[in-house]
C-alpha cells in the first residue's frame, strides 16, 4: 500500500470527494468518446463525475518518466497497450495520476483552471469496452452456485468430484462481449420441455443473468510457458464487473458434453471502468476458509501469500428495474447481495491454472469468476439460484413477479469495497436491458 | 461451376501440372514472407511449387475491377480484409488469377519473365496464420466418433440424445492456435488415474491429435442478427486442416461440467493454404444420409439446398513419423483416411446454428468439424478411437507401438478431392511435431 490508498488523501474535484464508486484512492481505468462529430476515443480515468484525459494530462506536461510511458500506451483506443506494459508501468502512472488530482496538487496550485483541459464530465462522454478481448474465459470458483445449479440439473450428484481439485473453467465468445448499457436480445435456441418429445426451436424462456467479476489479462505469457502461482498476480491488470447472460432452457438441452455454447454467447456485458488490483490492494483477504475435509489446492496452485491474501471483500449486488417498476417510477430493486470472499478459488489460483498447460494469455484477454453466490438465500447470484429454477418466483413491488427475465426487464449490477482504514470504492454499473427476440 | 473448376485448364507454371495439390483448379489463399532480412508478410495464391504474390500482380497490372478491389484488399499481412468483402469479390479475384496463370495468359504471351515479378518459389517462403482468428468455436459433428468417444467415457450412455438434434459445439482457444511446423509442447495438467485418491499434476500420457477441417468465416453477422441456412454459405471463405491436439487424461478429469478447457488450449494447429469454397465446387455431395429412425433436421438446419449438395467428398489422411522412423529414414505412416461426407452436419449448418442465437461471427473466424470419423476402423480420426483409449497400440514399421503421442512424434495431416470430370486439388500439409513436457 502506498499514498494512493490514503484514505486521507482528497481531490481537487469536488464531485470526487465522498463519491460512492470513484474518489482519488479507485482511478479505475476506461475508454471514452466525448460526445460529438471531432471526437475520438480515448484513455480516461473515472474521478467523481469526471473523466481524466490521460492523453490531455500528458499533453499538459503532468506525467514524467514510467508514468509518462504509461501514458503514451494510453494514446490507442483501447488498454490493451497499456496492459501490456507491466505493473511498474501502471503503479507509476496512478501514483502522477494521484498526486496531478489530488488537493494539494502543484499543477492544480499553478492553474485553478487546468479541469477544463484535462477533465470530461462524465454526463458528455460516451464508455466504449476497455480493451479489445482475445480470448475471454469464464470460470465457475464459486461452490455454492456450483453446489446449487448441480442439485438441480443432477440431484443424485451435485458437486462433481473434481470441483475441489480443479479450477472449472471453459472457454467463451469474445465477440459478443458488449459494454454496459447495450440492450441484449432474447436469444432463439432449440428448446426440449422436459416431457417433449423432440426439441423446438424458440425464443428462451428461461432467460437469466449472472453477477461475476472479471479479469482483464495485463502482460501476457507467452505459448507453452506458464506462469507460477507465486508470480500470477503480476500478470492481473484489473476488475471490472460482467453479466453473463444465460439462457437456462438452451443451456440444459445442448451443454452435454462439451459445455455451455449458445446458451451464453449471445451477449455477455462487462461495465466499462477497470479497477486496477492495485486500487484493491486494501481490501485483499485471506483466500477462502476450505471446510474440515476439503482437500488442500495442489502444490502449483498453492502459496503462503495465496492463502494469506489471495481473497477480495468485495461486495457485489444486482438490482432489476422492470419496464412497470420505471413507469411507476419506482426504483430498481436489489435482488441479491454476495461477497467475491465466497469466491472458492483466488485470482491467482484462476490465472496459473489457466496457464498450467502452456496456454497464452495475451494483454486485454479477460477471464471471469462465474457467478458469484454465497451460503445464503439472499447472495444467490443469478435468477437460475434466487428463483430456484423457477419454482420460487420473486415478488416485485408492482405486483408482477420474476421466474425469468422478461422483456423490458434491466438488470443492474454494482460492486464495491469497503474497509475499516479505507476509502469505500466502487465499480460503477453494469447494465442491460432485454429486448424482444 | 465456371471456367476456373475446367479440368482442361493449365498453367504456365510447370510444376502446377499434376500437382497433387495446387494446380491452376486449386487457387488456395495464404500468408507468406519471402526469407530474407528486407520482406514483409504477405498474401499470396499457392500454385504448384509457386506462390502467386496478388500484391505484386496488383502491381503488374494483372487484375481489374472487383478483382483489383479484392487484391488491394490483401495487402494487409492477413486475409481478414479480404474475407470481410463476400462471395462476388473473391470469385472475381479467383477468376482473374485462374486467367492470369493459365496457359493461354495473354499476360504471360506478352512477358515469359513475368513469373519472376510475380511468384515465390514456396521452398524460399515462410508460411503464417491466414488470419487473426478472433474467435475458434469446435464442433462434434462426426457421429463416428461422438459415438465412439461416447462409448468410452459413459458406455451407459454413448451418444447423448441431443446429438442428433444439435449441432454440438463448443467455444476453443483462439490465442493458442498456430501454424504448420510449429513444434507442440508436452502439456501438464491435473490428472487423475482411476485407481487413484486425488489427482497429480504432472505432463499428460495421453497427447493425441483430432483431424478436422476448419472452416473460415468470411462476411461476417451483426450481434443479435441470426442467418438463415440459405444465406449460410455465402458467409464461408474456406477451408483449412485442424489438428485440436488433446490431452485426454486431462481431458477426462476437467471436462465436467463446462466441457473441454485445457486439455485442448495448449495448442490447435492448422494448414497455411486455405481452399475457397469455389475451389470446393466440383466435390459438393449431398448431406449426411440420416439412417430410418433419425430425425430430420429442424427447419431452422434444413432446406433443400443443404439436402442434394451440403456435403463435401474430401478425403481426409493423418501420417505419423516417429523421430526413430526419422532415422532410419522410413516415410511417415498412414494411419488413418476417412472422408468429410461421414459428416452429420453440414458446414452450413454449422454456420447458421452458431449464429441462431444472435451471436455474431466476424471475418477471419474459425470453426472447425471436430474429429473426422467414419464407420470404418482404418477412418478413425484420433488416437483415442485407433487404439480404442489405448487398450489396442498400434504397431510401427519400426517395432515401436503407440497408444498415444510420444516425444519426437510428428503428426502430419492431409486432404484431398478427386472426382470423375474434375481435377485432384489437395490442402497441402498440416505438420506439428511434440516436444517434451
Amino acid at each position: 500500500m502506498n499514498q494512493t490508498h490514503d484514505p486521507g488523501r482528497s481531490s481537487w474535484v469536488r464531485s470526487a470527494q465522498d463519491h460512492a464508486d470513484f474518489p482519488i484512492q479507485n482511478l479505475p481505468f476506461g475508454v471514452f468518446r466525448r460526445r460529438g462529430a471531432e471526437s475520438f476515443r480515448a484513455v480516461g480515468v473515472a474521478i467523481g463525475d469526471e473523466i481524466l484525459d490521460i492523453g490531455a494530462a500528458r499533453a499538459a506536461g503532468g506525467l514524467s518518466g514510467r508514468a509518462a510511458v504509461a501514458a503514451q500506451a494510453c494514446s490507442t483506443p483501447t488498454l490493451n497497450a497499456l496492459m501490456a506494459l507491466g505493473p511498474q508501468h501502471w503503479s507509476a502512472l496512478r501514483s502522477e495520476v494521484s498526486a496531478l488530482l489530488a488537493s494539494d496538487s502543484p499543477a492544480y496550485r499553478a492553474d485553478r483552471d487546468i479541469g477544463q483541459r484535462i477533465l470530461v464530465p462524465m454526463s458528455e462522454a460516451d464508455l466504449f469496452l476497455p480493451s479489445q478481448v482475445g480470448d475471454y474465459s469464464d470460470f465457475y470458483a464459486s461452490v455454492y452456485h456450483a453446489t446449487n445449479v448441480g442439485s438441480m440439473f443432477r440431484p443424485e450428484n451435485p458437486l462433481l468430484p473434481n470441483y475441489k481439485w480443479v479450477p472449472i473453467g471453459y472457454h467463451g465468445r469474445a465477440s459478443s462481449i458488449v459494454v454496459s448499457g447495450t440492450p441484449v436480445r432474447r436469444p432463439c435456441g432449440q428448446i426440449k420441455e422436459t416431457d417433449a418429445a423432440s426439441p423446438v426451436f424458440r425464443p428462451t424462456r428461461s432467460l437469466d443473468y449472472e453477477m461475476e467479476l472479471g479479469c482483464f489479462v495485463g502482460t501476457g505469457n507467452p505459448l507453452g510457458e506458464p506462469v507460477t502461482i507465486d508470480q500470477a498476480e503480476k500478470h492481473l491488470f484489473g476488475l471490472c464487473l460482467v453479466n453473463d447472460w444465460s439462457a437456462r432452457d438452451i443451456q440444459s438441452w445442448e451443454y452435454q458434453p462439451l459445455g455451455p455454447f449458445l446458451s451464453k454467447s449471445f451477449a455477455t456485458t462487462v461495465s466499462p471502468w477497470v479497477v486496477t488490483m492495485e486500487a484493491l490492494e486494501p481490501y485483499r483477504v485471506p483466500a477462502f476458509s476450505r471446510p474440515p475435509g476439503d482437500p488442500a489446492p495442489l502444490p502449483y496452485l498453492d502459496s503462503p501469500e495465496t492463502r494469506s491474501r489471495g481473497g477480495l471483500d468485495l461486495t457485489v449486488e444486482v438490482y432489476l428495474a422492470t419496464a412497470r417498476m420505471r413507469t411507476e417510477s419506482i426504483p430498481p430493486l436489489r435482488l441479491s447481495r454476495g461477497t467475491a470472499a465466497d469466491l472458492y478459488w483466488t485470482l491467482g489460483q484462476m490465472f496459473t491454472h489457466h496457464a498450467s498447460n502452456g496456454c497464452n494469455l495475451r494483454p486485454g484477454d479477460l477471464f471471469a469468476t462465474g457467478t458469484i453466490s454465497g451460503p445464503a438465500k439472499h447472495s444467490r447470484g443469478c435468477l437460475l439460484e434466487l428463483t430456484w429454477r423457477g419454482s420460487e418466483p420473486l415478488a416485485l413491488p408492482t405486483g408482477e413477479t420474476r421466474k425469468f427475465l422478461e422483456d423490458g426487464d434491466e438488470v443492474i449490477l454494482r460492486a464495491s469495497c469497503e474497509r475499516q482504514g479505507a476509502a469505500r470504492i466502487g465499480f460503477g454499473e453494469c447494465r442491460g436491458m432485454v429486448l424482444p427476440a
